[in-house]
């Protein structure tokens, strides 16, 4: 899959390109006559992706940017008369990574002024946009390659991320000794009367069932009843 | 729903991250101890979003930049110990969209340099990341805010995008009679051999099936098809 930018005037959103690319595992980056690059604020911008942003292809037509390519679409945030059915960033981009098997998409932006002409678009089979707030939603061109290749990925790889070490969870009788001891406690420090419950337990109940403690939690909360009972104790004999 | 940017240092990006809310229908920033601000870089990245990076708040602590929030989501790249469940961008953002109806969430990111520092972040809740590449997938700071406030978008309105006008699709008998006219010419021209007629016709169907034909192109392609049809008979008559 190759992203093409046509005539981009900034070379900071070049970069933010390249970075934004990377980051999502794309590295065929083309720029369509850009007006200036390379570019030191483009490198300052590509972050850890100045390797892809220094293999970029530089060309002077959309149609030699879009060379061996199989199908194009282009991004844009007017509403084009002529567009024909319009996808959304999500669709368009499950669709490139479908079509990835048989060929190669092209992701296509047009330049930060007025986006992609209606001849550039004529070029592209499909015609896509970024969701957002109706006649505010121009996102800057580096802003909507990031959110169009960010959807590429998790059409391609899904969403899942990273996960934090699991802690073991607790057994429903660690739980269960543990509003024993909560209540045995409560009891003792007069917080509790036992005649007259009200919903007290119940609430601790509700609200120790929602954070599914792990054992090692448990283990806290019991060590501060026992601090807890042992302070009751101690007072009780010096009384 | 609010933005919190901890300590950005880039005044680019808290001007890039007031473009992207705009376009996403969020109003309301929140930065603590920014480098540098107000900036005119700020202003000029956030281009439509002026007022919007006008009315930030700035303020010394994350603390204060969570009055009132009930819910807050911390945003990282990086993975952590001790951060338990971690939510997708899409799950969290739905959830922050979710939890609009009962209170107000924030939207939490950290500094350029390192992100949010495991202090900040049990501060918050929930701690969610964007997916990428494994080790590559750190964002610039505007670009993280611009596809979480993007998937809050579509979490809130859906994935409706402006739709071209719709022209008239052809009917079924207008389509027939298309093909009827194509195979009479075709056959006209000698092109299809009606006693060998091959795959062509399916294949011509086949293709125009794909297209989805409008009136208007059945009317175009029946000019041109009725164009031929005369200078065959105009051919004819002058041999």
């Amino acid at each position: 899959m190759r992203v093409v930018l046509c005539a981009p005037s900034h070379p900071g959103n070049i970069g933010a390109c390249a970075r934004a690319m990377r980051a999502m595992g794309l590295s065929r980056l083309v720029l369509v006559s850009p007006r200036r690059f390379p570019h030191a604020e483009a490198a300052a911008r590509a972050a850890g992706a100045r390797t892809l942003l220094e293999s970029a292809e530089v060309v002077d037509t959309l149609e030699d940017a879009l060379a061996g390519a199989t199908l194009a679409i282009g991004f844009t945030a007017r509403p084009r008369e002529f567009a024909g059915a319009v996808r959304s960033a999500r669709d368009a981009a499950a669709e490139a990574v479908r079509h990835c098997a048989r060929g190669e998409a092209a992701l296509v932006f047009g330049g930060e002024m007025s986006g992609l002409s209606n001849v550039e678009l004529a070029r592209c089979q499909l015609v896509a946009t970024i969701p957002g707030v109706p006649g505010e939603s121009s996102l800057n061109l580096a802003a909507a390659v990031q959110v169009v290749v960010y959807e590429a990925f998790v059409a391609a790889h899904g969403g899942a991320v990273w996960t934090a070490p699991a802690f073991a969870p607790a057994t429903m009788e660690e739980i269960e000794a543990l509003y024993a001891h909560t209540e045995r406690t409560l009891i003792a420090m007069r917080f509790l009367n036992p005649r007259q419950p009200r919903r007290l337990l119940p609430r601790l109940r509700r609200l120790f069932a929602r954070t599914r403690l792990e054992k090692a939690e448990v283990d806290i909360l019991r060590g501060i009843l026992a601090r807890i009972d042992q302070l009751l104790e101690r007072a009780k004999r010096t009384r």
